[in-house]
Order: structure tokens, then C-alpha cells, then sequence
């Protein structure tokens, strides 16, 4: 079960990092500039990696086309052109920091029927990307 | 003066599309989904190029580091990690299109005092970006 | 009107470059492997550059699900996983070359209704790309 | 053994997707515009990675001199330039999918002498690639 | 643990493979132009990523700024802008590949504090990149 | 005559911003780190644009075979792999600058026999380059 197909989507949305919990000073001092209180933006670029056997009869671990319609509208639709922090629902009590982007992304992805979803990777700027496979652990 | 530097700068900023003079069916006709009202957001990249004889002691147009310092100073520092619309005020009044964008960046780089500058180009995602080279013309 | 929206689509297709006229050896001479009678293929990327002034109230050059509409309806829906040679009826007569696809895709274009075509560029693989501006001429 | 090289080569080629057991319309159903029946192509970008331990003269792990030649002689040699199914010999009764594209490859390089072949990956376009790192087993 | 993150960094530097204890032919038939007497350069791309639990206040693996400054003070400050055999003191008894520039990197990011080192990736070209994820043998 | 062909080269080189006449000190001021003493080093990206009529039998401006075998021998055979204040005789007397490369590139190019040069673009790093199309004049 090694063959591993990396699909890549887009979307572009605004966010903001501010813990509510924190002074403004805090959070300026934690998060720079991406605590700005109008929030800022980024073209996201979403990186999903599902893997599996490779069907004999098609030769394909997947079809593209069921792929992209699982991520389309579990992902796409709600996260394409919007402001992450208020109008995707988990991030109203979650920070909406590319890690946690990542979590929540995967764990909508988790369900796919027709291969194991090996892992998201999230590249925010062409500087600096993540990659998360599951098994989340918060420090304790 | 046929010399052209090109040098690339990055900001990620978010913005909305909205005519407010318009109705909210008007502006998602004209600007779909760009017209959320929560606004969404960019990496963008600002190419800006500029041009002028080879000074012949240091081979240079003009020496990066005062075109780094110059484009941090008139532009990055007002639209890196902000929200256009609210945040730089020639986009109270003016919708943060490209094309707006643009324009409004090469009026405040046209002072740049060691080249000239031939033009500034906006890259809002992979696929399109825009140029504008002065002299700016709106329908009557 | 000097403002100029690059924006960039996608196709996929295999092509031949053959000479009817010519022996299989003077097209190997010219072709080189492009000459393989079994074709082969690109992910081509197609760069339509569209000027004009900004309209004032909307603030772009034109709608880009204008212009996107116009370049899926008149090259993408003929254009892409096509086998040129046989499937786009101008490659009937015409060698399939990077020069003669800019050529025919632009004149393909110039009708666009909404901006004035500038440019057609088609980029074949990373190393080399093709800009055609119009006025096309031929040896005599 | 933990040092990976990860070297990329390109080949532009035309391939169909088509099992011969199924009617045209079942075809067109899993293979949707993939299915053409004059084929269509793409850039592939081939990613050979291969491991080993750093030898303490030369400071490599292997000479890329060697890689390229071994790639060039076992791969490029036959699928640059080519379509791919009725010109490769494996891809006669094997539908060129970009899995099977890196099994037949991978296959072809686990010879290689002077590291061990740790993954061959495939990018087809820009948004999806595929990786492949042995064992590949058939749904039964 | 299972959340990487990816940073990309940039050092320009210019390099020779020469082994001392060879003659030039030999230097040439292992190096090929590489061995060229005055050095050459490249424009590296080092990819660093770290490992950890998502802090759960932050939302964060680690800060950027942390691990900016400490990547900065460890590595770029004595990488950038250097010809690498004579500036850095490591590769004056170590011939400068690309896998021994990870090593030597690998061994000065281990003990970053906030985060644990996952991996030393470094692309030298567009064409071939390494990584290293620690312990690393040489042949006996 | 406006079919443009645009065709990419790369080769790997150190140079140093070293203006002879000037103290160590203004030479730092000037050039910054790209003054220090040893050098350093760039993966170039040499852009050759050329344009003229498509021939109609070919369907090309000129054959890519041609214009390699041109760039190959008057560029990149003394560019590639070399320390270039050292190596290429212009540098000895003009700082090898992007912009004096650029000159000295275009100077060799423009007896190409098969179409005519239109400029040369050179790419220094990912966020600067520059472009040459001939007629250079430089400051009195």
C-alpha cells in the first residue's frame, strides 16, 4: 500500500491570529504583525496525500475526479474567499493558525471512501508549509 | 536607457471587492465571490521594474538596497499583513482591484530618485497578474 | 490604456511536428524527436495578455469570468487532451509548431469583446516560450 | 543510511488512458477526457530518489554523472518524446496511468549500482503527482 | 509529534569539490567541472523542518521569529555570501557537497530549543536537492 | 517580425562586486556582502529572446537545435562552472554585475545568424533580474 498520489487545491482567505484570551501586547509580542486586527491574507495552497493499492483493472489508486469532489465540498467551498476566523466554524474557538488549519482539514478529509488519507500539508507562503498525518497530541 | 531591473517583493494583505454605491446582488454579479463581505486574502507579488543607464564606476542602474529600502518605506510597511480596504486609505474610497492596486502603487514610486521607474506589475495568485506602465486612463 | 492583465490557463495535448512534403529524413533533420510519427505530448500553458482602461466603477480592465468564459469556449474545450495533429482541423494544413499555436489561438482571440487582445503567449515546456503580438508575417 | 538524493528529470510524451475490456463509454467514464482516443500529453517530471551513505573521499553518495547516464540509458532513452502506449513496450497490455508509469520505472531502476533506489516519484501536472517507494501490491 | 513544518531559507555561496589528497585529473575524473580550480556558485535553498505537539494557547509548533533568528544566527550569517571552502572552518577538511553542507547544518540546528529537528533538506539546483535526517554513517 | 521566442538557459558561477580603484571600505558600502573578498556564487537564469517571421514551411522563427548549439558555444561552455572575475576575460577590467553580464551576453549573441536577438534576461536570484535589449549607453 505504497503508492502515494499528492493532489494539490487552492484557495485564498483571510485570517487573523489573536488568542481572546490574551492582552494585545500578548498577542502582538506571540504573533507579529498576524495579529493585526483586521486580519491579513495568504494564497493558500493545500497539499493532500491519499494512498492505497492500485486497482488492477484501472491502475489508479483513486479517481481524481471523486477526489476532487470530496475535497471540493468538504474543504473548498466553505474555506475558498472567506475570512477564516468568521465564517468557518471551527475556528471561532480555534485559532486559525496553518497547524490548526492543517487538523481540521484532515480530519473532514479522514472519511474519504476510496483511499487512506495519508496526510495535509498546508504551504502558507512559498517560505514556510506544514504536513500533518494524524494522531494530533496537544501539550498536555 | 534600456536597462530594465526587475525585483520581486511579497506582501500577504486580504481585501474585498465592493462598489458601495451598489446593491449586495450588484456586487456579487460584478465581483462574485470576491465580494464576501468578510473579505479574503492574497500572497501577493509585487513586481516592480525600473530602468536607466549602467553607471559606469559600479556597473549598477541603481543599487538594491536603496530600492529595498525605498518599496519597504512607500509600500510594504502600509500593505504587508493588513486588510486593504480598511487600512490604507486611498482604498476607502477606491476598490482594491489589481488594477487599483497597481495604480495606486506606481504613484507612490514614481518619485523613486535613481531610476525610473518603467513599471509595476501585481501577481494576485499563479494565475494572473496585471502591469501598468503610467499614464493611466479611465473611461470617460 | 496601458494597464495589461496576464492571465494564464492550461491545456494538455500531444502534438507531431511533420512535414507532409518533406522525407521521413528531412523531417528528422528539422524535427529532430519532435518528428516521431507517433506524436507526443506538453502540458502547455497558455498566457492571454488583454489591455485597456480601467473602468471606474468596477475598477478591472474586464471581468475575468468574462475572459475565462471566452478562452474555455474558443481554444480549452478544443484545445485540451486533444492529439492536435488531428483534432483541432486548423493543425490539418498547419505544423502544430509553438509559433503556429500562438497564431491560431490569437486570432481566435481578437474577437474578445470586452479588452483589446495584446497578447498570446504559449509557454511549451520551462525552458522556452513562445509571445505572438498580432500582424503576423511569413517569409515570402 | 538516511541521506536521500532527490534528482528530477524531464520527458514530454503522449499517453491514453483506455482499457481494451471496456466499451468507449465505460472508458469515458473512469477515464473522463483521459480517454481520447488519439491521446493527449504531458511534461512528466520524473523525481528519482536514491540513499546511501556518504562516502568519506568523494563527500557523495553517488556521482550524479552516473545517475544521469544510468536514468538516461534505462528510462529517458525510451520515453522522451514518444507515446507512450504504443511505443514502450510494458504500456502494450499496462493502461499508462501515472501509477503504472512509476512501477514500470521503478522496476527498471532498483539495478541501480551505486545507492538504493528509495522512491521514484511522477508529476503529471503542476497539481498532482505521485510517488512509489516498492512493494506494490494489486487489489486481489 | 507528528506535525512538520517546513521552512525555506536562501544563501548564495560559491563552493569547489577538491579533494587534497588527489591529483587534478583524479579531482576532475570524480568532480567533473565541479573541480574547476577557482570555485563556482550556486543560489542554495535550504528547506528546514521541525517536529513537535501543536501548543494548544498558540496554536503553534514554534514561533517563526524563534526559529528565523536562530537559523540566521547558526547557519546564514557565516553561509551567505561566502565562498563556503574558505569561510566556513568545517570545510576546510571537508570537501563541500551538498551532503556534507547538510551535515554540518543538521549538527549546528539540533540543538534549536523550541522544536525538535526533523530534517536538513538543501536543493542546489532546481534539478537535485538532498536531506538529511540524522544519523548519518559513512562507510567503513 | 513580433513572434518572440523566449528560450531559458542556466549556468552555475561565483563572481565579486570589486571595483579596483576604491578602497575596501567603499567597495563594502557600495556592494554590501556581495563585496567580500572570496566571492560568491549564483544559479543564473540566462533568458534569450529572439524574434523574426515563422518560416511557413517549418512553422518555426529558428530551430531551437541551432540556437542551443549558439548559446552553448559563445556562452555557456566559458560561463558554466567558473569563477567569473577570473574566467571570462570582459570580467578582468568590468565588474561582473547582472547588468554588465547582460551587456557582455548580448554582445556575444547578436550575430546569431537565424533570427534577430531581441534582449537577453538575466535572473540572479529568484527575486531579481534583468533585461538588455541593446543600445547601451552609459552615464557621462
Amino acid at each position: 500500500m505504497n503508492v502515494i498520489l499528492h493532489r494539490r487545491y487552492r484557495f485564498s482567505a483571510s485570517h487573523r491570529l489573536h488568542q481572546p484570551g490574551w492582552s494585545a501586547a500578548e498577542n502582538r509580542r506571540v504573533y507579529g504583525k498576524c495579529a493585526n486586527e483586521h486580519g491579513h491574507g495568504h494564497n493558500y495552497v493545500l497539499e493532500v496525500a491519499v494512498t492505497g493499492p492500485v486497482d488492477p483493472s484501472t491502475g489508479m489508486i483513486t479517481n481524481l475526479a471523486d477526489l476532487d469532489a470530496f475535497i471540493e465540498r468538504h474543504v473548498l467551498v466553505e474555506f475558498d474567499h472567506v475570512y477564516l476566523n468568521e465564517q468557518v466554524p471551527a475556528f471561532r474557538s480555534l485559532v486559525p493558525t496553518a497547524e490548526n488549519i492543517c487538523r481540521v482539514v484532515y480530519d473532514r478529509l479522514r472519511a474519504y471512501p476510496h483511499a487512506r488519507l495519508a496526510s495535509v500539508g498546508l504551504e502558507e507562503t512559498g517560505a514556510n508549509s506544514f504536513e500533518y498525518a494524524g494522531e494530533f497530541r496537544e501539550k498536555p
